[in-house]
């Protein structure tokens, strides 16, 4: 089967939701699903089934598959596990495309009835070609069509896409990643994936057009040899990031239970996603980290860095964070030095100007960065402004470095030094963090790769360069290449 | 000199700032230390310096330090550096104790002036035992007697103490620590160190009685043969929470341009750390992480910890986090399993109840603590939620889960399955880490160590372990034992 062959499902012409409950003022699944796509301005024909037809909330609601007029391509499933083999004979007398099991209770439960129901509906489709994303997931996220599952989740479309075996780490993954200015193309939460698995959608999101840098979060393989030959090929049209979780004893035990998944010995996965040039991360805040550099940053010719804000303690650590995870600090000349001297009105105080530069006149930033530097010593700009620093300042003081800063970074798009990425870190006091994240939903939506920690943005740095180095090497044919950050 | 030689310092009858104008709109340090430490209620008499006498915003101003009336036991100092050494010379005259000179431009600048400018005003001191704090630092925070160098400081003491290098930094480790509940007996930003230095500072705390751990962030030691000494000796009475910044080339330089530090050999700090039991980390909510962990948690036995909260891919990830931090999570007893199943309706889904305990409903927290396990199996509990799952509930479900969870934690005080820590993580979109940040307010204030993710905690946690362990054999008298996290 080729990728592309997976394109239809995000264009199903009509979607059936079984499992609609009109009756009960809890919480029904399946009438959110069709409250969901609705809002997300799906533009195809969308029923509901469930014993008891009739109309639930606008929706036109039939009492079989079979009953639904005219074509349906797509099918959601939110009904009890038991009676999904019914379901599934229903969809193949209707002659639907693919069916999405959010039902959960089936090979991730310790019961083998739950192994046995997915061998049941598996037989059942295979029979007719009918594909199966799930059981135990969410879905599709496509905002293009108005595929979606969540009422967060944003209208706009991206290039940026996930795969991912947890529904909640797909919700907190495009939380995180659209508060933070990156969009989808398509997310796929494919669950327990007994049937459409890890390999096909790496497939598919490695061809599609619309997709640059794609996230994978996996607990398990279901064919981890293909999975790593899909992987390598990938790799080389486009960076994936890839957390692997369950790389512990406690976390194999928690995937087993979650998605059923057998999670692999940890140094198989280790060499295997080296091997393949995968970026490994541990966190969902990491993969959109990451996702930030390619998708907000030019890509840096190499890790030499300029780190510059205010702050003389501030600067010691954040030098220290840089260099340990991978960049480096080059010294200023001591022409550039002599320049900010002047620049900051004759004085050079705190952390000093040799790198970090210690700019403390947030408002100087555009005038510093072009004195400090002859921009072919430098690959990376790290500007940050640390608000725990805000309690050495008068009330006016910080509104004032606040507004200069935010519009110091804009200038600087027009700058031939325009920076690469932005960090505003913050302590968890509750005011300084709440201003700080002011204003890094600020600068987010304006276009800029923007942290939360200059360890964060350093670390996300070193493993974008780690993969543009592999790729060089590996696309050069230089098949023995390893990635490694 | 002994340790106790320092509590005068902390206790002063009389404090003259130098360096107060009033005849600038701007910022003057000087005027700023006589309100802040004023409103932090000092008890004992106030005055200001300068060469134009007179009154400012209510304060007497006199032209010399030897005018002001009466004695005076504590001078600091904002004025420019080239004026210090008259300052220092009336201090002898007027028969001062200590002056802390906020004023930077000594040893930490390029100009070889700086060096022999801190040579001078020391001898001067010298002569007359009088003690330096700094220069080129924010002073003494002493809660108790009203000392204090930010309007941001809570009145409220307590007993955690810090000395730090850097006044930014000591700023922000405040703000953090009593944003999460942790207030101090002692802040001491010392800078330069060019009398009064970390050895001094760290003797004293060690035997403070006011002071049940102590934080350290160092950027280099004035003697670091007489600093590993006393270290050896204080953490075998109370844990010592060390950053040593400047750990890496780019960190060692900015150390020297930030307070003149000669930072020293990184893998001499390293093993000098570790031979003294020094609990080592790296950025400031580090060591209020571990902190929380020895004044808000009981000492737990060991590190078999019972991971509880709702999330299925949520829990699989924070149990990779909790087994690379050094924790382990001990698979729960298959009747604790049944019970738990029995209190959530009969099903087991999601995450699973194995440990972690995917709790899909987190009013039935305490119920399912206190089902899980017989307490003896596990030494520590961490209860988590996860804020970036409320994209998949709606909004009175989440303000149903948030009411409950508050009152689920606090209802396990009164039970003998009381948690050890709670984590409220939330991934960077802006609705959900408000409230999570909320959350963590009210439980941070009525006493819980509550931590923004599962990493932090279990890595402060681990950390606090290996310290009660090398304590124990420090004290049995095993001198070759070592820290090791």
């Amino acid at each position: 089967m080729t990728d592309l062959s997976l394109e239809y499902l995000f264009h199903p012409r009509s979607i059936a939701v079984a499992g609609v409950s009109g009756d009960s003022d809890g919480f029904n699944a399946g009438l959110r699903y069709l409250r969901i796509i609705a809002d997300a301005g799906f533009k195809g024909r969308l029923h509901g089934v469930s014993p008891t037809s009739g109309e639930v909330s606008g929706f036109k609601i039939y009492s079989s598959v079979r009953d639904v007029p005219g074509e349906v391509d797509y099918v959601i499933s939110a009904i009890p596990a038991r009676f999904t083999p019914q379901l599934m004979t229903d969809c193949v007398a209707k002659g639907v495309k693919a069916v999405h099991f959010f039902t959960a209770g089936f090979g991730e439960i310790e019961d083998a009835g739950g192994k046995m129901l997915e061998a049941e509906i598996l037989s059942i489709a295979r029979n007719k070609s009918i594909r199966i994303v799930g059981p135990n997931c969410l879905g599709l996220y496509c905002p293009e069509t108005g595929l979606s599952f969540s009422p967060q989740f944003p209208k706009q479309s991206g290039d940026f896409a996930l795969m991912a075996q947890s529904g909640g780490n797909s919700v907190n993954c495009v939380c995180e990643a659209s508060s933070r200015g990156l969009y989808f193309s398509k997310v796929i939460s494919f669950g327990n994936a007994i049937d459409l698995n890890e390999c096909d959608f790496l497939e598919y999101l490695a061809d599609d057009l619309k997709t640059s840098v794609i996230g994978v979060y996996l607990e398990g393989a279901r064919d981890g040899a293909r999975f790593a030959r899909i992987l390598r090929e990938a790799t080389k049209r486009k960076p994936v990031i890839v957390l692997k979780a369950g790389s512990t004893d406690a976390g194999v035990r928690a995937a087993a239970s979650h998605t059923g998944s057998m999670a692999g010995r940890k140094d198989m996965w280790e060499s295997m996603l080296k091997q393949t040039g995968a970026i490994r991360v541990h966190s969902i805040g990491e993969i959109v980290d990451v996702a930030l550099v390619f998708l907000r940053m030019s890509p840096p010719g190499g890790r030499r860095t300029l780190l510059i804000g205010p702050g003389g303690g501030a600067s010691v650590i954040a030098a220290d964070d840089c260099a340990r995870a991978g960049l480096t600090l080059p010294i200023l000349p001591a022409g550039s030095r002599e320049k900010l001297k002047q620049i900051m009105g004759g004085t050079e105080t705190g952390g000093g100007f040799r790198n970090p530069v210690d700019l403390y006149r947030p408002d100087l930033l555009k005038q510093a960065v072009e004195a400090a530097c002859n921009w072919d010593e430098f690959d990376v700009l790290l500007a940050h402004l640390p608000f725990e620093l805000y309690g050495l300042m008068p009330d006016d003081t910080k509104d004032v470095i606040r507004r200069v800063f935010i519009q110091a970074v804009l200038d600087l798009r027009e700058s031939p030094f325009r920076p690469h990425a932005v960090v505003l870190h913050a302590s968890t006091a509750d005011r300084s963090r709440q201003q700080a994240m002011e204003l890094r939903a600020k600068l987010s939506q304006a276009g800029f790769a923007v942290f939360e920690s200059i360890g964060h943005a350093a670390s996300a740095i070193n493993k974008a360069m780690a993969y543009y180095e592999w790729r060089q090497r590996a696309v050069a044919g230089d098949e023995g290449g390893y990635y490694d950050d």
